[in-house]
């Protein structure tokens, strides 16, 4: 049949032996290939062998010539530094990888681990928030830290400062995640080595990027993508109205996370972003009981009373601020439209029939992530 | 035809005379006689007068001997002391009479206003709130106060300490309602003298209760219905958990009207009643442009990009809490249960066939709002 010439899907298998390792890393660390384009390729090809020898031919497809992929040295000095640092590499289909994380189309093909990797298997919630938080913002970071891993979850959060390190912090002892942006071995900010380190003790360290990797501007979105990844639930503790936890927020809310938000008095600036969330219908949190209680399906078991007309409910109006999940729904629609080829932005709002101000913002958005880049000319393409 | 013997429904006609006006008074400080009992009293007897005339009988009816209503010299005095005070009656049924007041079945049959009328024709948005309020929840009062006024808005609130005063104060140029709690001429609480004068002389007063009466605890929830029943949303500035400003939340609500609520950071136990309301489905208010929007119907001129199916929308879970709405249903479902014979609360609750401890909570509430008593040997009643 006709079909059997197209190349058909194949099931991924994890690296078994040194060598297949070797092949991994060397497609994953090749020039152009990212999380999706490695799932892509292997899915066309069948195995990561095959998918490398194919790299060549695909470049040259697509108008690169003189591609090389990723040296053998590479690869296995990648693998000796991960080891020399007492990190363990997880790799997609493996039963070690974490469920929710491997649902991301985008999820990063290996994760070096550097800890208590039986972590992975817990439940995880996202506790993110401003570098420089308040007073306020760091105890409820601490508190629901303690909350939530007495609970019986574990907190997974970036390492960074403000409301990532009290929520470390206060997880150590119940458990704790920190998701890297830079390499595993490259503790950032620097004033955090003495907590990277107890994590690494008593907690897991984990990162998609090679040893060695200074972490860079575009690392902290990726990464951001991996704490939501690998949480139930992301709770934005503190941030203001432009803050990147919103953007995790909404990469959250991309992965079908729930989100959920702590609120603060409309007079702190530093509360901005979670109020707006909140009123474009994340979950008001109050402590990690609410945590919990938004996290358990509603028992139904109990009979309800019939609503009765004469009792009159209040006529709720819907905010008119678009909701997350139509902003995700936006994103989407953007994305698709948007290949590596530029397209001009008036006629991809032409093309999308919304609001040209609604769909600006969205672009804006994107591009803050990095999901998107502008050309000159009013062009836009996907990166 | 059988039923021309059963009385039948008769319009209000406000009062035109002085004597009628005489008659309306007694009819309404006729003991036993409250806001419902007097409209349907003029629905069933056609005027005042015959009400009046009726009212020994219907007393004798339900059990009550040696019944006599208000004598006419104490309505004739309660005019003479209004006007004295520079008060001017507004009746039910008057062109005057605020018109979403009228809509509530227990709208007081007559207004006593202290300053300038005019400010019942305006849109008015209720601030309420602690009166032990914080600097935060005073400025957020004054700022809303200011806001909605300058957006064409009057304010109404209760003359307390606290927000309310912040709220009056920063609306006296702009427009100010302040419902009393007691007598118009009264001053609730003393150390707003000033205030309520310049209430009186540059906004607007008012009040159900007869002139020279002094504020009891019965009279609160009944001025808050007021206040509520004014507006055409209630703005809850800063409240405790359980606080008053909650129960005039409530009462909106059963009112149809739109609840709206300030939040603030969950350590700070003055926000807990406005997170729990916003939980429960309240709008969060961040400032009186968010009130302003909420009121605004959404435009849907605008195409709106249809969802596509790949760009997965989050799954929302509802909140496990019981929404306001569904709350004013139980409300209405046990009201409408409960008469002035008492019943038993375990038949209530079989009758109702909800969970106990739901109804057990809601009981609590209308027991607060003063809308049902306990009475000796686990039985309820209305009052």
């Amino acid at each position: 049949m006709a079909e059997e010439l197209l190349p058909s899907p194949h099931p991924l298998t994890p690296p078994r032996s040194e060598d297949d390792w070797v092949t991994w890393f060397r497609l994953l660390r090749s020039r152009r290939v990212g999380p999706t384009t490695f799932h892509r390729l292997i899915s066309e090809r069948g195995t990561a062998a095959d998918a490398l020898d194919a790299l060549p031919e695909v470049a040259r497809a697509a108008g690169v010539d003189r591609y090389a992929p990723c040296p053998v040295e590479v690869a296995q000095e990648e693998l000796r530094l991960g080891r020399l640092a007492g990190a363990v590499p997880v790799a997609f289909g493996d039963a070690a990888y974490p469920a929710l994380l491997a649902e991301l189309p985008d999820a990063p093909p290996v994760l070096w681990c550097l800890g208590d990797i039986s972590l992975l298997d817990r439940r995880l919630i996202a506790l993110v928030g401003a570098r420089n938080s308040s007073s306020l913002g760091t105890r409820m970071a601490k508190n629901l830290a303690e909350g939530l891993t007495a609970a019986g979850f574990a907190v997974v959060s970036g390492l960074a400062r403000g409301v990532d390190t009290a929520a470390h912090l206060a997880s150590l002892g119940g458990g704790t995640v920190a998701v890297q942006a830079g390499g595993v071995d490259v503790i950032y900010p620097a004033e955090n080595a003495v907590l990277a380190q107890e994590i690494g003790e008593r907690g897991l360290r984990v990162s998609e990027q090679p040893m060695g990797m200074q972490p860079q501007a575009r690392h902290f979105p990726a990464r951001n993508r991996i704490i939501s990844g690998l949480a139930q639930a992301v709770v934005v503790v503190e941030a203001a109205a432009k803050s990147g936890s919103l953007i995790t927020a909404r990469s959250a809310l991309d992965q079908g996370r729930e989100v959920m938000a702590v609120p603060g008095h409309p007079f702190d600036g530093r509360a901005a972003g979670c109020n707006m969330l909140i009123r474009d219908g994340a979950t008001l949190v109050r402590g990690a009981a609410d945590v919990v209680e938004a996290l358990t399906p509603v028992a139904d078991t109990e009979p309800r009373p019939a609503k009765i007309p004469d009792a009159a409910p209040a006529p709720r109006r819907d905010p008119p601020h678009r909701p997350l999940a139509e902003i995700a729904a936006l994103h989407g629609q953007i994305l698709d439209r948007l290949g590596p080829s530029p397209v001009a932005e008036d006629q991809l709002i032409r093309d999308l029939k919304a609001p040209a101000g609604e769909i600006g913002a969205e672009l804006v958005t994107l591009e803050l992530e990095g999901r998107i880049e502008r050309r000159p000319g009013g062009l836009l393409a996907r990166t």
